[in-house]
């Protein structure tokens, strides 16, 4: 690298920017690497059938979660779905989970008996062994470190870039339910900074559905079990942790597909569209952009679609795979078609 | 858990304690874990005749380094280092890595990139490969996760707990290095600090053999390739990354033994001799209590040393394995025998 480089802040180039920096890089290839980055999990051939399965994650303090509003019985049950989930999104099992903790001192010895509660309840829920890992002090605020170890069958893997023209993309459950319930804890967070004490516990009954897809949201372990029951293997499949644009994009390039969604078919549910309103705001925005559902989104031959709903009923066809040449496209309620690249 | 439970800081308990804890809870388990937490890296069982490892570990700016004296290159080389000697201590190879980054946007892209730099030079030592992970913002320090994933076939693993009775403890390398080398580290630090930029540049020249075993200490894979060459399988492995006396306790409490040692056969470089000298330290200290050599410490029946010394001669013998009720003991170099309860 030359001297004369000029001093370059992350901020200026985005993390996007330093992701491609970094996997530019010529390092040592491993043959037995079936999929490195660009997948919910890194894919590992093994030398029977079967293939191992990584993922790993970080949960940040301040950036990830807010502990104003966050149970620490229910961060640890939602970060520990969320790393199954990326097992799941390869049609996979999860086998063992490593949990680190880099934690300030000036958390009581509970909250960190409350996240390992949620831990190990997911774990329970997921049939997965809390196998290792470690604490470590830390100054500032509390990291969490997440990997996941897991196992799939070779003709059972799903990759992102298998998806096929023609093919349904299927989304399971609903979307934009976490986002919603993001709204409305912040809303709290709000209302109790600005009259403090004399009101410290909201009322949340209302919301009780949108503030647990946020807080708790589960992982689809029941759709990975029918598939692995029916014997039905998805073309490709992803979980939808960014938002429903990003993981069609990202299944798009993966594939090298286009893909054509219809708006009016976006599985929303009535209390996520409830909160939206209050809010005054597009809940179709919240089932587009917002992530954090942990619902599964996957692609099948039509034809098999037709079969597969007979055995599980709880996804929706949002739109198909068409040529690259088509682009990202989606069509809207009333009719008209615009690009992925004009919604933002 | 009663409402009457009183507020207890981590500082009351202690890292140590809060891992009691939290390794209490009843957990899923998972037949095909061999190995939780406990060893050097959790061991899931395959379908065929090998096991799968798994590590992972956290780096906290301000805690586990300093970026005054750290530079990014070598924290990438060593933070890799380390993730790998864990598989290593299995006596395993390590396949795949994963790291995960929470940074701070004052960060340059430029030190995130001499950072990449070290972690793939260390990769391509190690011939691992970078197979994933994430970037995240953090608006506090820089924390580095990394997870390792390895194999090593069911007759070679090498558990803490397999040491033998009347087995000889032997150590690689040297010891002490890395804590000397942290030692003229913060002392350039220090007087930095207090004399400021007049005198920026230290030179570090006369300790670079200390300073480069903090900084760049490194795995040893030579020892595996040639135990794996001469179909040598140690009875037990760890590495050395908290002290030579918490690495013994460890191997004597998974195997149920004692542990006798000779001081005067620890091995030390006599660079580190000089800087304890220099410091007014004793340098024995150094080699029981300095972690991070990266050095392994492998147990093995008399007679099979005898034989690898041949093939592999950069360790030494400091002890053996001795009955439980002997305790762990260390005959110093004067003849006094003390125990490890009363060395601190």
């Amino acid at each position: 690298m030359s001297e004369s480089e000029s001093f370059q802040t992350i901020q200026e180039i985005g993390l996007k920017g330093l992701i491609e920096k970094i996997t530019a890089f010529d390092g040592y290839k491993n043959p037995r690497v079936k999929q490195s980055i660009g997948d919910d999990a890194a894919v590992v051939e093994e030398g029977d059938d079967s293939l191992s399965l990584l993922s790993s994650d970080t949960y940040v303090e301040g950036v990830d979660f807010d502990p104003v509003y966050t149970p620490f019985r229910h961060l640890g049950y939602k970060i520990l779905s969320a790393g199954i989930s990326d097992i799941y999104a390869m049609n996979g099992k999860a086998e063992a989970v490593l949990i680190n903790l880099a934690l300030p001192n000036r958390m009581s010895v509970e909250m960190i008996e409350r996240l390992y509660e949620g831990l190990y309840s997911a774990a329970k829920e997921h049939e997965v062994e809390i196998a290792g890992g470690d604490l470590k002090a830390n100054h500032a605020n509390l990291v969490v470190g997440i990997s996941v170890y897991g196992k799939v069958e070779k003709d059972k893997v799903t990759y992102r870039s298998g998806a096929n023209e023609g093919d349904a993309i299927c989304v399971t459950g609903d979307l934009g339910g976490a986002l919603a319930g993001l709204r409305i804890l912040m809303r709290e967070k709000k209302h109790w900074e600005e009259h403090g004490d004399e009101n410290i516990q909201p009322d949340l009954a209302d919301y009780q559905f949108v503030v647990q897809r946020q807080l708790v949201p589960k992982a689809r372990k029941d759709l990975i079990d029918t598939l692995a029951k029916k014997g039905v293997v998805p073309t490709s499949m992803i979980d939808i942790t960014k938002g429903l644009v990003n993981e069609v994009s990202e299944i798009s390039k993966a594939s090298g597909h286009g893909a054509y969604i219809y708006q009016a078919t976006l599985p929303i549910a009535i209390e996520s569209r409830q909160v939206a309103d209050e809010m005054e705001e597009d809940v179709d925005r919240y089932a587009l952009y917002g992530g954090e559902d942990l619902e599964l989104m996957f692609t099948l031959p039509e034809k098999k679609v037709e079969e597969f709903v007979n055995h599980f009923d709880d996804f929706v066809v949002i739109g198909r795979m068409v040529p690259k040449e088509e682009g990202l496209k989606m069509q809207t309620a009333e009719g008209d078609v615009i690009s992925f690249d004009d919604m933002s």
